[in-house]
């Protein structure tokens, strides 16, 4: 009997204890919060990931351990990594938790990036802008996530608002000035790397944000086979070079029908969610065999699939559920302000269909501007 | 928050939890043993099903309540449903408890029956071995299951040897005499009924029996339509007399092309496991959809589906988790022979890769007699 440790409790947890439970596997969640909706379906080790005695107390009770959350401290993540195995490296998640150390890897592996420039003064940020230009993002390094700590320059008289917001975390956290780019899309991969090198990608998924937050995707992504092996060969060196073990996700921007590289998620990922139903393995499965070093299995897609973020509260079920190949994901979490609460993912087999399904589901829940740009996308292809 | 309770914390109670909880619910399992692997992701409520006591406690916990287990007295059932709702209705839930009363209301809604017989007595059960002839079957009336509690006459001879082994039952569970079918095909239709009557069915699945247990299904069943639409039929026309709730199983015997009742099982099914990856919404889903009242899911294939039974202990899972469309599920159970202990599914999108997945699995695992008839009939169709 294998358990498998998860830091951090919330909805990923949660879909990684509910995929691998066929898989004869037990779980262990450790969170900072009593109340963490994984902790509905795993046992629940409440603790905060700095304190030795409860990362002790995890990792005495689990053969293996994972993230669900990739703010883990990395210290953290070391520790424990000498007390048992831990995939994704310690070295891969430090890595991704470094905007700037991420991006500068993105460079050195030729995979094309916004600009960007390190910025730790006032100072450092005027020039920034003046070398980059208008309109650009003021990021934090580390911490970021749903689009938090971010701060839009639109024009050169934003400078001094941005530093206001965020300057006060150019020590603690640093700061990194990108360029805006004005995408086409955006559009993730989703892969997994095996214990043995064994690599898979599922098809690209297009998605589509919301004041940063993650509002649709759809998979899969209409682009041609081209731009597609691009992104798969972008992810793939990532992956080799971080020797990374488990699902990541590679986000990017498409702009004149060129990739520019995000940011890389070293976990599952909200634009794989529907890969539960829309593919033959869920990444969250996936992310088990790998992590236990058991063959991969089958990322290819089952028809064409769209997911749908519910943010704040859950809408309806019932227009979802009374919809052929509707599927419901409630995460179990108390309704709050920007939460991601759960997410339903509709599937069929052609896209006309599915373009229809989501008219149907959007005028139902009154969400017509949610799903209205993939219906566009749907509707172009046709 | 619902709170479905299900009564019985084996297999189907642990995948019918892993099945609810993306649709928000939580659950309370109630067993006779404090290891019954669905405590591994629900909680468990360790008591004896006539213990009001532990009833009460279970009825105060739950919104709702249902069966993994057939076998629950029906006077629980009763008592347990003037204080929650329950799920099929314990009416029904009795009904498929006792062959005899089964048997006897397939006849009167014109469902064809093998010849049977009440057998109370041993001069019963002789007069009634010459009236149906050999071979033919003693069962116990009421909790068999999985073959157990059968004894089969093949001669006149054997008779006195069917009495010792089962008569002492005769007063407790009672007896049915059954004639032996020398079936073609077995084959079950599992359905979901809602509670406002709307009514759905997979479609059929052809099972193979070794000593009385399941070993392997597959679906679609290569039938004509027009028996799979009386199979239908009658199923739907056991589930609206008995104001069945849920979803439950018909058991076939197909001989000479004609159909013949077995058993009704009221709640999930073995032989619908393959719903899982088989078909846009699994039987454990639509199980919960239905007693709460909720839309039914879509019951439409997702290509064709073979499911093996694992019994006793689990082989390697290296071969499954290798083959593209193969799914594992390890329902945690200690090995102890005869008992269930996982089962694999194997999907594809076509009969003739199915079949040739088969033979690999089959050879790889040694299995060969255990895929050997589904390969045999999935072969005959092409
Ligand atoms: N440089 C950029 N140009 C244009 N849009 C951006 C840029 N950076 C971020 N965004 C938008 O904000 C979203 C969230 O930003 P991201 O850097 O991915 O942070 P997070 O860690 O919060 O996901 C992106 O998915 C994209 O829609
Ligand atoms: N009357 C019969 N004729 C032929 N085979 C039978 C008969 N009854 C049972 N069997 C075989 O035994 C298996 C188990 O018997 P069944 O009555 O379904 O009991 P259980 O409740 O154990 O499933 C059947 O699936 C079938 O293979
Ligand atoms: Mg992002
Ligand atoms: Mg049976």
């Amino acid at each position: 009997m294998t358990t498998v440790g998860i830091l951090g409790g919330g909805q990923l947890a949660r879909m990684l204890a509910l995929s691998g439970a066929p898989l004869g596997l037990r779980f262990l969640v450790m969170d900072t919060a009593d109340d963490a909706c994984a902790g509905q379906f795993a046992p629940l080790l409440v603790g905060d990931y700095r304190d030795e005695r409860a990362l002790a107390e995890f990792a005495g009770r689990v053969d293996v351990a994972t993230f669900d959350f990739e703010n883990v401290p990395a210290a953290s993540a070391r520790w424990l990594s000498e007390r048992v195995p831990v995939f994704p490296n310690p070295d891969a998640l430090a890595l991704s938790q470094d905007r700037l150390a991420e991006k500068t890897l993105f460079r050195e592996l030729d995979i094309p990036v916004p600009d960007f420039a390190d910025v730790a003064t006032r100072e450092a940020l005027d020039a920034a802008v003046q070398r980059i230009g208008t309109p650009c993002i003021l990021k934090t390094r580390r911490l970021g996530y749903d689009g938090k700590g971010q701060f839009r320059i639109r024009t050169p008289a934003d400078v001094e608002a941005a530093w206001q917001a965020l300057g006060a975390q150019a020590e603690a956290v640093g700061l990194i000035l990108e360029g805006f780019v004005a995408f086409e899309r955006e559009l993730s991969v989703v892969a997994v790397r095996g214990r043995d090198g064994e690599f898979r990608a599922w098809p690209l998924t297009e998605n589509w944000h919301v004041d940063g937050v993650l509002s649709a995707s759809l998979a899969p992504a209409q682009v041609d086979a081209a731009l597609q092996a691009t992104a798969i060969a972008h992810a793939r060196a990532l992956a080799e070079r971080l020797d990374y073990v488990g699902v990541f996700a590679l986000e990017l921007f498409c702009r004149n029908g060129e990739l520019l590289a995000n940011e890389l998620a070293p976990r599952v990922h909200n634009s794989g969610h529907w890969s539960i139903e829309g593919s033959e393995t869920s990444q969250f499965e996936n992310h088990l065999r790998a992590v236990l070093g058991l063959p991969l299995g089958d990322p290819a897609m089952r028809g064409h699939a769209c997911m749908l973020n519910w943010i704040g509260e859950m809408p309806d079920a019932a227009p979802v559920l009374s919809t052929s190949g509707g599927h419901w994901h409630d995460y179990g979490k108390q309704p709050r302000a920007g939460r991601k609460v759960g997410h339903a993912t509709l599937r069929t087999d052609d896209p006309a269909t599915l373009a229809q399904r989501l008219i149907d589901v959007g005028a139902a829940l009154n969400r017509q501007a949610q799903v209205a740009p993939v219906v566009a996308r749907l509707r172009e292809a046709e």
